[in-house]
């Protein structure tokens, strides 16, 4: 959900350098295929999908007993690109990487809290993105041109269906964890009711059963911006113009929900852009306008307005209580320890709702830790809180180790 | 700010027709040119408005002493319609009113809280709206074209300079009261800071001093998608395609901050518009989202885009403790009793910077009132919380008197 460049421009903190001891240093994506016609991937929508191919990096080593792995789950605009520096951003015409390490590199690493000099950290981009898995914006090899809109509709559960490939790809009967934030802990609350014995742990942060109407609303205003504007064509934009604006005004929008009222304040208030006198303009005056605006302007150089389309609507269905007879009883079935984790300045997805899955945990007596933790940063807070999580991530996975 | 059309939308209450002894009845709009080229109209961006045209609506009659008079100041979307029927629907072109009564009806009659059979009650269409005021839509006498933007910027000390006029033009010199909530309840509080002996008091709903950054940030994003969008032609679209989908998403985005996380998820939650199953569609799934849609597309019937523009910056730049000496200093010059009301669930203008503006009177050992209303209904509640506001507004008035 959080981008990542955001977080480096939200804390200016030192990156741990390729060379450096904490640092998974120099990385390269890898991709395997793993849905082809013998073996489509089933969807929840119905459909049968192939070919799948599924971009992922690996850090660390796997054990001989392959226990010690590690799998980390992206949010929205997030990608396989965990942490490191990626040694060919070039090739794939990333530009945006040359900078920066991998979105969570501040957890991940030796010494940090997912240890790469203990575990085997997995982390692959999700269906219907744009960092390499197949998705929108990738040939339909049936009509030979872009999928664009009809690239079938894409659930959570589906992805972790096709993540559970690719652990069986790595010859990975078990992950040690699986880890994630926004929606990155929704695919991790995934996979602890529907993967039980595929895992050991969760780490579930900023992230509950499902999404309120509050939620749907800002996605489906997002969206909305993206499917009206007039360079959208039906998504079948990828020969043209892109439909920019509605990317932009999308993310503007999503952005505002990840960072809290109090963050805003503190951090823009009402500064004017130029001076302390106004100038009377309709925009372009106030400090947090042109924040936004950077922030709208960077993601469309990066992220496909279908794939925003997709992965927004995939945080929208899921509801980890089914249609069916509620979360207590989807809870039942899961064998993981859960650690979840919320933010108390959160509004996307606030403590009383992660707090919802902690209860349906207690309820069938399972083992679950739970902690909200203080901060500023609103739902940003799961990629800016580092120091506050690492210490309860490590303490958790030495604990389920 | 909030939608009378919403409003009834929500709370589903029966009106009082126009025979009923409760309705003001049959209202008719009256207009008043209140600046030409002798007496310009002096605004904070530097320059000399004229012609000025302002449309406005009486209920009730003025008293012998003219020591009756009310002030009813409308928020983003209003207009001077503030009760009763308007006998004049059709000629104006205002179908939406046909089977409406005015946006305030259920506080403004005989018996209500702004009682007609006791108070003369006014109410005026701002300047930069698209009611009968004068507005960019209107024809710029200099170039022969609407004025588009054109339009100077306007402020909502702009607003409170001309309605002066208009007190001055009903031959009133205090008014008993001036009244409003959301954009109305700032123009309140700019009449007592800036007019402190032209009112006797001031009833200030979901309203503070300034707007924060969160606030700034959605306007900001709903400004942007009108002006982004290929219809809107730099203001000039009044002889071509209004630019509909910018403000109906402006307005979506709006509409999402007048309510409440509660009142949403009482009234949607997560329900699907066909049936309990997913569809897999990428839009139309959610009662929100058509709910949504709905509320845009409407408003586009009735309202301006560029009005949209210029009401959301005047509300920007609102700041009752101006550039300089902050707001104690500022409401050292009010001699008016306010009465505020702050609404728990409003998160648009929270109690907390409401609160901010009564201790500010309570330094300044003026006579404030200060209540928040426990309300789930959020910004919206000022609107539909009649039944809670009006005996505190009633008897505060009867104190007044």
């Amino acid at each position: 959900m959080t981008d990542p460049l955001n977080a480096v421009t939200e804390k200016e903190k030192g990156h741990d350098l390729p060379d450096s001891p904490r640092s998974v240093g120099w990385t390269r994506p890898e991709r395997a295929l793993l849905a082809d016609e013998d073996t489509p991937l089933p969807l929840d929508c119905g459909e049968n999908l192939y070919p799948v191919t599924v971009e992922f990096e690996t850090y660390g080593k796997l054990s001989a007993a392959k226990d010690n792995a590690v799998f980390i789950l992206h949010a929205l605009s997030g990608d396989a690109h965990a942490a490191g520096w990626d040694a060919e951003w070039e090739k794939h015409k990333r530009p945006w990487r040359k900078d920066r390490p991998g979105w969570w590199d501040e957890m991940i690493g030796p010494g940090k809290a997912f240890d790469a000099s203990r575990y085997f950290v997995v982390c692959a981009n999700l269906l219907g993105s744009c960092y390499g898995t197949t998705g929108p914006w990738e040939t339909n090899p049936r009509t030979g041109k872009p999928y664009g809109l009809d690239f079938p509709v894409v659930t959570v559960e589906d992805w972790v269906r096709l993540h559970v490939r690719l652990q069986d790809y790595l010859g990975i009967e078990k992950f040690l964890a699986v880890a994630g934030g926004s929606l990155g802990g929704q695919q991790a609350l995934a996979w602890a009711i529907n993967y039980p014995d595929r895992i050991r742990s969760a780490v579930i942060m900023a992230a509950s059963a499902r999404i309120g109407a509050q939620g749907l609303a800002f996605n489906a205003v997002g969206r909305e911006a993206i499917l009206s504007d007039p360079c959208f064509h039906e998504g079948q934009y990828y020969q043209h113009e892109p439909p920019r604006c509605g990317l932009e005004l999308a993310r503007m929008l999503g952005h505002i929900t990840y960072l809290s009222q109090r963050s805003m304040e503190g951090k823009f208030g009402r500064r004017f852009q130029n001076g302390t006198e106004p100038g009377y303009r309709l925009n372009k005056e106030f400090c947090v306008e042109s924040y936004l605006e950077h922030q709208g302007r960077s993601f469309v150089q990066r992220f496909d307005a279908n794939s925003y389309l997709y992965l927004t609507r995939a945080m929208d269905y899921y509801d980890a209580a089914g249609t069916g007879s509620g979360l207590e009883a989807a809870c039942s079935a899961i064998k993981a320890r859960l650690l979840l984790m919320s933010f108390s300045s959160d509004w996307l997805y606030p403590p009383e709702d992660t707090r919802e899955v902690a209860k349906a945990m207690l309820a069938n007596k399972k083992p679950v830790s739970y902690i909200e933790i203080p901060s500023d940063y609103g739902h940003d807070a799961f990629l800016l809180e580092a120091d506050q999580t690492s210490p309860l991530v490590a303490s958790f996975l030495g604990r389920c180790d």
